[in-house]
């Protein structure tokens, strides 16, 4: 095969031969096709798309670029969950306990913060002593104990996705939904999982700004899923406001400690519910969505999530005395308070600036190379809809230097918008796609 | 400025600034931005297309990365022909002599055999002692003297075209019109030239197979020398069959000396007087092109383009002995007659076929490396409309190796097609755009 005429097959808007995808792919990580052909491959892509076919091939071969891990041996179903990513959206620290206390196996593989978004890995490796770094072997050793692992992507995971998404992110090919899909899907798969529930943000916190395009991504990542013979069911979020209240690392891992504990029933834990309800119907401990909700539900009043939860965080490293008792953990050098300089309902939320903020705290990464403040973040008092009066409190922002907060209150009194009439409360779950 | 961020408006359909554009090109050329993004970017340019502003912007960033010739001090104009390149096409030799013989300056940069076709340089340098790599200053004082000089792109010729060709011909990313416009107006404008007559081929033979195309690419050609404050002309001009009937290096020398001394009055007679009448009249020695093309067929008739091109080929090293009598020159090892195997009219050629027919004999290059038998190529007797009997003429092939002309011979048969009616006949000059 001649990669130029593969090229150019993409680039007059055919669509290319499974054997023809997993020629450029071998080829690509092997080092016998330069990352410049390579780019512009990926361009045609972008600009041309690819159908369900190749974009299952495309998956396929990015997963066979690497192991794929074999936990077949484990009798009772592995599902996990994959979001897309938002501001303050910590749900991966409150269902994987939820589920894995119900018996099913949560293998989860997940990332760091990316720009204005928090990471789990980041978020869970505030927790003193927690390693997300566990190898493969040591890992499966903990799921099979425990039900679940929180792990990052190691090197014998999909190679050839760390080697295309670190080409796309320089040249501006990020943007596309076969791209975004196999590279999820890839990594997904390589869990060795049956089943998979997807969140998919959509709203200015979110990287789909719009319902039409998260719905696209949506119905590509369930038709790959398919493709393999997974069992999946989606959801359409929104994310045109903070999830939940606390946003920044540790800040997030106490949230979730108090979802955990049923303290908290915000839209942090309704959309919990939802997530855990559907993990567990696809793993077959429940008869439907709603007894799967059900079943989360019992499990947060029952007091076994957050038992499971502890479980992870020793398992993991993690120093429990802190979960336990989360008031032994540093403060921020600086908490400043800050106040409504004017009255009336909150009606929109720029929440990809609150997340910007956020990382300004310390709570994010600007390089690759910088190093996260773990107690940095904001606590966020307001949705949108609430009453507000001049000289309520908004928010709280945690940070070491006066700077950072001077900068962060600046970003975040440029995103809140008010109106003098009650604007309509946003829908969480905006769709539900089987 | 940012590459990525660039390269992303150029993919989401926006127009690029021209300082932008000069960032992009300077950097490339300086090796601060990497193949990998400058071929997402040529990608997404071809894909995504430029606007005239676009194009302009790119052309005159390509010329600014090398000199451009200056001949100002010469008084008088300076015109120049660029043709898109078929099977055949020896107009060059032809009407630089002619436009020369008139008194205007005509500083000709050309290229060599591409695929198919051939090249200006490869059929000059079958001319023993022809040398067609002059210095630029070497170049000036041959113009200066006897008002033409053809030579190939040198160095200092805008080297971020050379740079980009070669990306672009690794990267399925050639076939693109403001790509093309302006790889072809940065080298013409480096000439230092007042006008450009423009021969867009378009049929078989061509690398626009389309009239549309054709004309799409003659409009950005034009509206790019426009916008350089160039006069320019543009004929979209059949390639349907070869052009005249010589084809290979040295014998398009014979036919070219064949028309100069007016001794052939065929299609390419008829083309270069064409091409030859629009650079007089551009260089304001004629009022009208009816008038340039009379003054042109006077200079063949009076035998000063004759004369010229003697005086071209010893002023760039050649032995004017093989002009002045051709068949001193060396003959090809075998020599085949090939005879028509059916009667009826000649209706269809397949020019490409014969082009690369004429390749296989020895006149082209398959790979970079590869030496060109000067000799070796195809002397086409019929043409399109022709009424030919069984046993009848059709071509003769000159080669060095038997297993060559069988290739070649198959090739032609295959190319050809008869029809019992008479089909109807080319037209030469398809349309003209001032």
């Amino acid at each position: 095969m001649n990669t130029v005429e593969l090229i150019k097959k993409k680039r007059d808007g055919d669509a290319l031969a499974p054997d023809e995808i997993k020629f450029l792919i071998n080829q690509y990580t092997a080092d016998n096709i330069p990352d410049y052909q390579f780019s512009a491959l990926l361009m045609a892509i972008l600009l041309n798309g690819m159908n369900v076919k190749e974009t299952s091939a495309l998956t396929n071969s990015m997963l066979n670029s690497g192991k794929i891990i074999n936990i077949s041996s484990l009798r009772g179903a592995k599902i996990d969950k994959h979001s897309t990513g938002g501001v303050g959206d910590k749900t991966s620290l409150i269902i994987t306990p939820i589920v894995a206390s119900t018996g099913i196996y949560v293998p989860m593989i997940s990332g760091r913060g990316l720009g204005h978004t928090g990471g789990t890995l980041d978020k869970l490796e505030s927790i003193p002593g927690f390693r997300t770094n566990l190898s493969l072997s040591k890992s499966i050793k903990v799921l099979k104990k425990i039900a679940a692992v929180m792990i990052g992507q190691t090197k014998e995971i999909a190679p050839a996705d760390k080697m295309i998404y670190a080409l796309r992110d320089v040249t501006a090919t990020v943007e596309s939904i076969p791209l975004i899909t196999a590279s999820i899907m890839s990594k997904k798969l390589a869990e060795g999982i049956d089943g998979l529930v997807l969140d998919i943000k959509t709203g200015s916190g979110a990287f789909m700004k719009s319902q039409k395009d998260s719905i696209e991504l949506a119905t590509s990542l369930m038709n790959t899923a398919k493709s393999f013979d997974k069992n999946v069911i989606a959801f359409i979020t929104d994310m045109n406001q903070p999830l939940g209240n606390y946003i920044g690392n540790w800040l997030e891992v106490c949230e979730s400690v108090q979802v955990l504990k049923g303290k908290v029933k915000n839209d942090l834990y309704a959309l919990s519910i939802k997530l855990a309800g559907a993990m567990i119907y696809l793993g077959k401990k429940a008869n439907s969505l709603k007894e799967g909700e059900q079943i989360a539900k019992e499990k947060i009043e029952n007091g076994e999530a957050f038992k499971k939860f502890t479980e992870i965080v020793e398992h993991q490293g993690g120093d429990i005395n802190y979960i336990t008792n989360p008031s032994k953990y540093p403060k921020s050098k600086r908490i400043k308070k800050i106040l409504s300089d004017k009255s009336g309902y909150i009606k929109e939320i720029n929440t990809y600036q609150i997340g910007m903020a956020s990382l300004e705290l310390g709570a994010g990464r600007k390089t690759k190379t910088d190093i996260i403040d773990p107690k940095a973040g904001i606590v966020f008092y307001e949705k949108i809809g609430d009453r507000v009066k001049k000289g309520e409190l908004i928010c709280e922002l945690h940070s070491e230097t006066e700077s950072k907060i001077k900068l962060a209150e600046q970003m975040i009194s440029e995103s809140i918008k008010f109106s003098s009439k009650k604007p309509t409360v946003l829908k969480l779950i905006k769709r539900t796609i089987k």
